[in-house]
């Protein structure tokens, strides 16, 4: 990677923090649009430094690897697997749009039912809401295209020597590993080569550190909240941490809040900072009441295998679908880090911790993520070690991927049969003014005579 | 069941073996439509006797059952469920022109890559075939309608005490257990209340009785083939019996033939006749070459499990489409019961039996069957023990079953937005030209000044 090149993930935090929440919605989209535009340059200049270093090319040849696993968020791994023709797996949370799945991987998504990823829309929608996904669906498609068209689809056909698109090269997936599941997903068409696997990092609590096991333990009937918000957020204004703070202090509840900023002066004698938290195992630990959550799918999913009701406070990537779908299925309550009010996170927090819909579903959530026929780490590894002793996994491979659009959707046979039709009706009206016209005037000749 | 309604299995079979062969297409169409009319009324008097017993009917739902297992194919079990309140499982094989499936459990079927099941097309068409499949899946389309209307509905809504059709009772099926495995079938998109089983009942080979081994043994190097036309066929006219005898003769390998009827005149000394065979310990043997078959399910998963090439004589139902299956995958070779000769049964027993390709791909299929995460009959158990500990699967079920036709579709939307452009293109123009006029005007009456 070409040295001048820095990390992006402090630019976009600082981007989401400060920048966007004084600007209006187009100006937003568009400096949001300018950071993506310059995050993909980057992971593109970091792809052509692996493909054309042939050093570092012909060592990846040389240690023949049996099998890739992929996260294309950031393309280049099914480039290279194509490069060194290797059967190559991916694990993907999401992409933009759901346009990786989509229009790659060829996943069904009738917009009737299936609403676009990270739009906050649920399966059950409104006709207006349907409008929008539809319109929305369109919108991706095209963005899919350009996406391509601007970033990939030369450098791609360049380094492979022939023309190709990002979409062809991620189509030859083996295996889709989707890294939801029924827990979290709404139920939707699927094909044999995507396995749902979502929560596969999830693993029963371990005891806590003495101090904190005391601490936890110290709430006594009222339980504690656990508040994370991520590995990225590090700092908060003072403004924002104070509000955070007063409100925390005013529930029943300890709270165990990873923060390493400065103090709050608002700051509760309930509420304890922390460095790092051990999430997993506080989320799972009996007293815990609720979880205050940026929404990061590892998060979120630990939530659910506990069964932990949640607070959402997400900022960006997938965060806001994450919490969108929780919230829908009854198992979480989603605020605003831009607007919220001390009133605001008071409110949500005791709405999960009071009523009790929010623990059942969640409940709910954890028994259907612990009742399947395979935990999703063994499917996984499954699936992945299936790849390697056959060298792919071609029986579960849809034909789509050998149809163009208009084959797909069935167009070219549409446009015949009405052809037909029209022909029919034609040929049908023709005869029968033929027949008229010679009955006419076998008629008219027949008066004269 | 009326006392006076006979048995209907010798009737189709007779129709199929002796009747349709000799009658033009249009005439076997209308007399297996008259033959199904026939028994679907059958079935609906059968299941008028059920639901409309009260003393059964009291003494089902007392016995409180925790969920019912039914196959679609002949109706009733999800009446009986829906009046009883028990959840249900389906299990099928497959329904006429996947109707069920499709229009009632939602399953996606796009015509162009996903075969109308029973016509014999695979999932890689021709632009032909697939305007074929496509008239076919409208025609199914409009036929489910029809039969849905003509047997059914009334029947349902009044058992119900309410308006009601057939699929809406069918789509409530918590579960739906193909019995099918991608070893079978061509991949395709589903739904997570859909899992496939195929091969179920499959099971390791046990011993030949003595006297059976004895044979099989003697059979040396070349092997055994194994012959069977499944339960239904007892007897076959001696024409043809002695024609398939003739041609077995000929071939180096011992024959296992289960056949009931006369001794054939042509018997060859290689080839004996038995009244029942271990199927499944018999496929599963090292000496076996290959296996004739009408192609029922059973027999077809069992020749998949042990990896057994085949040629497939089929005659009613699943057959043709079972058989077709394995032929677009290169295991079988079909031939046509009516029409056959001596040379077609030999020539094709002689492919099966020294192409290689034949028993490649059997081999393949067998291992794709037995490397799978879970056994099918492992996955079957596991969902029905799941609907009965959760009393249900709600979370699997999709949110197109609330859907309609229209909505499904996106029609409405569709149309919605058309409306939006064409209004827009309409005031477009209409501003377009009452600027003009208005400046037309402007200019003239500048020039006249």
């Amino acid at each position: 990677m070409p040295e001048d090149r820095e990390d992006k993930s402090d630019e976009l935090l600082n981007l989401i923090l400060n920048v966007l929440p004084s600007l209006p919605f187009w100006q937003s989209a568009i400096k949001l649009n300018d950071f993506f535009i310059g995050l993909t340059g980057n992971f593109k200049l970091l792809c052509e430094s692996v493909v054309y270093n042939k050093t570092l090319m012909k060592k990846l040849l040389e240690a023949n690897y049996d099998i890739m696993i992929i996260d294309p968020v950031t393309p280049c791994g099914e480039l290279v697997a194509e490069l060194l023709a290797v059967p190559f797996v991916i694990t993907l949370r999401v992409s933009v749009g759901g346009n990786m799945e989509r229009c790659c991987g060829k996943l069904p998504a009738p917009p009737s039912y299936v609403p676009v990823p990270m739009v906050g829309l649920t399966d059950r929608m409104t006709f207006l809401e349907r409008v929008k996904n539809t319109m929305l669906l369109v919108f991706f498609n095209f963005w899919m295209q350009d996406y391509d068209f601007h970033f990939w689809k030369q450098f791609y056909s360049e380094a492979l020597g022939r023309p190709t698109t990002i979409c062809e090269i991620l189509g030859k997936a083996e295996i889709w590993l989707i890294r939801t599941y029924w827990d979290f997903e709404f139920p939707r068409p699927y094909l044999p080569n995507f396995e749902f696997v979502g929560g596969l990092h999830c693993k029963p609590a371990k005891p806590l550190p003495e101090e904190m096991e005391e601490f936890v333990q110290s709430s006594g009937e009222d339980g504690v909240v656990v508040f994370s918000l991520g590995s990225l957020v590090q700092n908060l204004t003072e403004e924002k941490s104070d509000l955070i703070a007063s409100a925390l202090a005013q529930i029943p509840q300890k709270v165990l809040w990873r923060y390493k900023g400065k103090k709050p002066a608002t700051l509760g004698a309930n509420t304890r900072l922390y460095d790092w938290i051990p999430q997993n195992d506080l989320l799972g630990h009996p007293k815990t009441k609720a979880f205050i959550t940026h929404g990061g799918m590892n998060g979120v999913y630990e939530a659910i295998y506990h069964g932990v009701p949640m607070v959402g406070i997400p900022m960006f990537g997938d965060q806001p679908d994450n919490i969108a779908h929780m919230k829908a299925k009854g198992a979480a309550v989603e605020i605003s880090f831009n607007t919220m009010t001390h009133a605001d996170l008071l409110r949500a927090l005791r709405t999960v911790i009071n009523d009790p819909s929010y623990k059942e579903n969640a409940m709910r959530l954890s028994k259907i993520h612990h009742d399947q026929p395979v935990k999703p780490l063994d499917r996984a590894i499954f699936w992945i070690e299936y790849v390697m002793r056959h060298k792919g996994a071609k029986h579960l491979r849809p034909a789509i991927h050998d149809l163009t659009w208009v084959q797909y959707h069935s167009l070219d046979v549409i446009g015949f049969l009405m052809a037909c039709v029209a022909i029919s009706i034609f040929l049908v009206t023709k005869c029968c003014l033929f027949t008229c016209q010679k009955l006419g005037k076998t008629r008219i000749k027949t008066k004269r005579e």
